[in-house]
C-alpha cells in the first residue's frame, strides 16, 4: 500500500491510500479556498450526564449536489474537487464542514472509491481491503493524538438516513470525550469482568457461536450474527472470533484480507434483503483509549428499513426514554439474512 | 369531568372523558373482533445491559389509512371504528396491536378529539384540559399496577417521525420495566441528591430561569425553556417552577388550567416555527416507581425538524454511539422561538 500525504489550498490534510501501480500523488489544489471558521463547543447536560457536541458552523454545509458538482469526484479539467487528482483508490481528508474541530476532535471524510456510481458492496475485495488499512491507519495516527479518547470508523448509507452526498464514502470521527454509548458498554464490560473474570464481549460472541441460531456467516477469522436483543430491523454484528483485538490496528494481514471478503460478503446480503439498495449505518466499535484491556473490536451494522416500502422511526419510547420497541424476531431475520446471502 | 368505562367487542377497555354536558355514552362496539394474539418478549441486551421489547405481532397493523377508514374517528352508520360513539371528547383505550402487554405493560392509545383534521394545538382550552385530566386519570390507574415500573404519555406527530394514524392522538405506555433513558436520569439525581443534598432537576430548573437566555415562556406556574445542552434542532422542557411534582396526578386544578393554556401556547409556537405544522414529539416524563422523591414532572417536546424542508438524522454518530452533534445554538433556538410565540 501506498501513502501520499499532501495538503488541501486551506490547510486541511489529504491522504491518498493507493494499490500497487498507482501514479505518484503530486496534483496540488488550485482552488482560492478560505479556511472555514469551526466553532464546535462541547455541553454537559447535567440531566442524562453526557455532553453534546454544537457545531453551529455546519448549516451551511454541501446538500444533495447535483452528480457533475460532486465534491468527493476526482478533479477534471474546469471542474475541481475536494481530490486534486484526476484519480484515486481511496482517500481520507479532513471535513470542510467537521462536526468536531480543533482541541474538540477532528472529523475526516474517507472516499472509497472515485467511482461515483459505486457502492462499498460493488468494490472489488482488494481494494475493499485498502479501505481497511486506510481505516487502520488513520485510527493508529488519530488514536495517538492525547485529545482524542475514540476514533469512530463508520459509514451513512442512503438518502433515508440523511446522507448528504451520494458518493461512496464514509467518515472517521476522532472525539475528544467518551462517547456516551462507548462509556455505557465499557461500563458493562467492566462489572462482567469485575463479577466473571472474563471478558463480557467474548461472552457474547462465544454464546452466538454457540447458539448458532442467529449466525449469519462465517469465515476463518470472522462470524456475524444477529444479535438477540438487536434494536434495529435488520442488524448483524461482525466479530474477529479467533482471539480478541482492541482495534483495527491489531489486525493481521490475513485478518485483513478475511475481513474485506466478509464484509463484502454481508453488503451483499444487507443488499439483497429486499433487493435494492439497503439503507443502512456500519460502525466499528473500537477500544476507547480508557479501555483497551476490556474490549473487543466489532462492527455493527444495522438498518431503518422494516420492510421494502416502510422504515423504522425512533419515535417517543425510543427517542425519549431509549426504549427500543422492535417488530421482527431476530431469529427470523437471521434465516432471512441467510437466505438472501449471494 | 365524566369518566365512563365500557368495553370493546374483544374485550379491551376504553374509557370516555367528557366535559359537562356530554351524552351518556352507552355505544356498544358490534364488530366480530377476534383478540389479537400478542406476544411480547422482553431481551436483555448484555452489552449495553437494557431491555428491548420484542413485538413481533406488530408487523400487521394499520398504517396510514384513508380517511374514511379512520379507526380513530367516531362510528357512523355502516363505519364502526374503535370507538362505538357518534361523537366523543376524548377517549382513551387499548391498543389492539399494542408493543407492551400482559405482563409485559399495557399500551392505550388517546384521541384528543374527534375531529379527524383537527391537531392538539387547535384545540381549546377546555379540550386540552380533559386530555391533562385523562393523562392523570390513566397515570393513577396504571401506576397502581404492580408490574408496571413508569407510565409514559406522549405524543408523536407527523408523518415524518412515522405516525401511522393522521388523527389526532397520542399514546400511554406503561413500561413492566425501567427504560434506559429513565434510568439514567434517576441515577444522574441519585449522585446529584447525595452530593448537594438537592433536587438535580429544580436546580437546572432555577439555573435556566435565573439565566433567562434560553426561556421560551412562562406562566403562573409553567416555564418552558431550551436546555442548555439540547439534543435536537428545536426542543424545549417544560416545567411547573412553583413546587416540584413527582408526576401529572399530582397537580392541582389551577396547575391544570395553566397547563393546558401554556401547553398549547408552546404548540402553537413549534407551529409557528416554519410556518407549517410541526413534526414533534411531546414526552412527559413522570416518576419511575423507583424514584418519586428524586423526580420532578416535566415536559420534552421536541422535533427532528432544522429547516422548513430538512430533516435532522441519527446517524451513525447519534445512533451507534449515542454521540449528538447539533448545528444550532439553543439560545438561537431561544430567540426565534420567542419571535415567533402566537
Amino acid at each position: 500500500m501506498q501513502r501520499t500525504v499532501s495538503h488541501l489550498a486551506d490547510g486541511r490534510e489529504i491522504i491518498y491510500f493507493d494499490g500497487p501501480g498507482a501514479p505518484l500523488r503530486t496534483a496540488s489544489d488550485g482552488r482560492p479556498l478560505t479556511p472555514t471558521i469551526t466553532t464546535s463547543e462541547l455541553r454537559h447536560d447535567p440531566i442524562l450526564d453526557e455532553w453534546v457536541v454544537m457545531a453551529s458552523h455546519r448549516q451551511g454545509r454541501t446538500h444533495l449536489p447535483p452528480v457533475d458538482q460532486c465534491p468527493l469526484c476526482p478533479s477534471r479539467d474546469g471542474a475541481d474537487t475536494e481530490i486534486p487528482e484526476k484519480s484515486y483508490d481511496v482517500v481520507v481528508f479532513e471535513n470542510r464542514f467537521p462536526s468536531l474541530s480543533g482541541e474538540a476532535g477532528r472529523c475526516e471524510v474517507v472516499c472509497f472509491t472515485d467511482d461515483h456510481d459505486a457502492s462499498f458492496a460493488a468494490l472489488d475485495q482488494a481494494q475493499a481491503r485498502l479501505v481497511i488499512d486506510a481505516w487502520a491507519d488513520r485510527t493508529a495516527t488519530l488514536g495517538e493524538r492525547p485529545e482524542v479518547e475514540q476514533v469512530f470508523c463508520f459509514e451513512n448509507r442512503g438518502q433515508e438516513i440523511g446522507v448528504t452526498l451520494d458518493h461512496p464514502h464514509g467518515q472517521i470521527y476522532a472525539y475528544p470525550y467518551l462517547p456516551p454509548r462507548t462509556a455505557q458498554m465499557l461500563s458493562s464490560a467492566q462489572r462482567h469482568h469485575a463479577a466473571t473474570g472474563r471478558n463480557l464481549f467474548a461472552d457474547v460472541l462465544a454464546a452466538e457461536r454457540d447458539e448458532g441460531v442467529r449466525v449469519v456467516a462465517e469465515s476463518e477469522h470472522w462470524t456475524a450474527f444477529v444479535p438477540r436483543a438487536a434494536r434495529w430491523p435488520a442488524e448483524v454484528h461482525l466479530y474477529p472470533h479467533r482471539r480478541r483485538l482492541a482495534d483495527l490496528t491489531e489486525l493481521t494481514d490475513a485478518e485483513r484480507d478475511d475481513l474485506a471478503a466478509s464484509y463484502l460478503h454481508l453488503l451483499r446480503t444487507f443488499d439483497g434483503l429486499y433487493e435494492q439498495p439497503m439503507p443502512y449505518i456500519a460502525a466499528w466499535h473500537q477500544a476507547p483509549r480508557a479501555g483497551r484491556e476490556l474490549w473487543y473490536l466489532h462492527l455493527q451494522l444495522f438498518s431503518i428499513k422494516r420492510a421494502a416500502d416502510k422504515l423504522k422511526y425512533l419515535a417517543g419510547s425510543e427517542s425519549a426514554l431509549g426504549a427500543f420497541i422492535t417488530d421482527v424476531l431476530p431469529e427470523d431475520v437471521a434465516v432471512r439474512l441467510r437466505d438472501v446471502a449471494p
